[in-house]
């Protein structure tokens, strides 16, 4: 990837401050501006190291961006996408960090759709995180070995897609490429559904028995931690997927009452093997 | 607790070994004894230091110990402990680590009822453990503020009671007693339900998407490589209870699922709401 004068980050949460510490620490950008609605989140980027300068103006702080991130909540990245459209340089390229894509490409393509020429948008979502939020936490090897998936569409010229595959590969990132839909597909199947069974899990424990949880309900619940009203507005995005994957899960508990319940140990123990071979599959597949 | 003459820990898995480690770290035994099935993992258990001796047979192993501890799988738990009963000495304590405690201790009272005086059983079930087993794993810091369930029943001597709770404690753990019933029922909620959640989550999975999860499905489904067999043991004997909670969780999956189909929006962050407070109130009874 050549080296950016000025990358601007909106959002500088835990990956919108990853991105700068990583950015920074491989020598890919000049300036790094990060923008924010609170002041206190940008004076942490900084503190952290992750941007160079903190503004709240979004004008202000991409009108010099070649490279334009857009690391906040997914019910606002297609708006800020827009906006930050209309106010940086006709050459600049934007993407996001959502973790749904086909409402936000969408909804960016059509709110873009008038424009010839100008700035372009290709949606990423990179599959690194964690439960700690805020930019103390950002930590500038995020993206090493993980999987970033980019989603381009039919309207998507090939040397922005090729510029924002070299911008994750350059982070460390493993890029795959999916249409939006297909990635909300399995999304919705390897993160969203397990978010919610999570949740439900959490939500079912007693409170008074409580006490009685030791690591494997620690593990198995440790993202039911995660901000409610980030996971709205995710689930919101990736409704219809996120509801049938949700039927699949539960026709699989209702699987294992089932066999449970009738003495079929052949069904049972054929249903914890193939959890447990999943887990070798996954585990075999390395970070 | 006063330091015993001789141990004898029956399966010197992780569990057994991490109780000879900390037997021996804290000064507790003078000679502790392993006794398995296979000498694989008696040697095993010697090199790490968790016994002094390992023996494959039950009789010679348990013939001079004060204090028997069960370390097997929870299906052959009972008939270790009436094996033993018949060949240690008359004033001897045996406890046991097993998942489930009503099927346990009720075949204990009905296979040594029979007799009259001799050595006495109380169940126990540390909630420590790992996904890794085997002596190789084994800590001697495994039960440190740890909670253990000791469970007497209306036969228990308050001196048998006493003197199990007083171990546990002297290895670091904190001790809760219940009637072995309602251990079962509080456990099928905080462990046999959530493994099966985890394993659901992973058996729903299309291998093909495997490659698309990330941090929060590996945490989520972690326990769900678990020993499938030893699984199949837990959830045969609190069968009961497990069906229970499945039907409790599959009615708070198919919440999660008719709040979002139907945009109802309050009741889906009211569950979202429920389980981050309960991991809250969770991280804040600490370890």
């Amino acid at each position: 990837m050549v080296e950016y004068d000025t990358v601007a980050i909106v959002g500088v949460g835990l990956l919108g401050g990853s991105i700068g510490l990583a950015l920074r620490e491989r020598r890919l950008a000049q300036k790094i501006i990060g923008i924010g609605r609170r002041q206190n989140s940008l004076d942490a980027a900084r503190k952290v190291g992750a941007i160079d300068n903190g503004v709240t103006s979004l004008a202000q702080g991409v009108s010099q961006a070649q490279l334009i991130i857009i690391a906040t909540p997914v019910d606002t990245i297609a708006e800020r996408v827009i906006q930050a459209a209309a106010v940086c340089p006709a050459t600049s390229l934007i993407t996001d960090v959502g973790s749904t894509k086909e409402t936000i490409v969408a909804a960016v393509d059509s709110g873009l759709a008038s424009r010839r020429g100008g700035p372009r948008f290709v949606g990423s979502h990179p599959l690194a995180g964690d439960h700690r939020t805020g930019p103390e936490h950002a930590r500038a090897d995020l993206f090493e070995g993980r999987t970033v998936v980019v989603t381009p569409t039919e309207h998507t010229r090939t040397a922005a897609e090729t510029e924002v595959v070299g911008f994750w590969q350059a982070l460390g990132a493993n890029v795959h490429k999916m249409a939006p839909g297909q990635h909300d597909a399995a999304l919705a199947l390897t993160s969203h559904v397990p978010h919610l069974a999570a949740v439900a899990m959490a939500a079912a424990t007693p409170s008074e028995f409580l006490y009685l949880t030791a690591t494997g309900w620690r593990d198995n619940t440790r993202i039911a931690g995660g901000d409610p009203n980030l996971w709205m507005a995710i689930l919101a995005a990736n409704r219809q997927h996120v509801v049938d994957g949700l039927e699949v899960l539960g026709q699989t508990v209702e699987n294992l009452r089932e066999a449970l319940e009738q003495g079929d140990n052949e069904s049972l123990l054929s249903i914890l093997e193939a959890a447990a071979k999943k887990k070798r599959d996954r585990d075999a597949l390395g970070d």
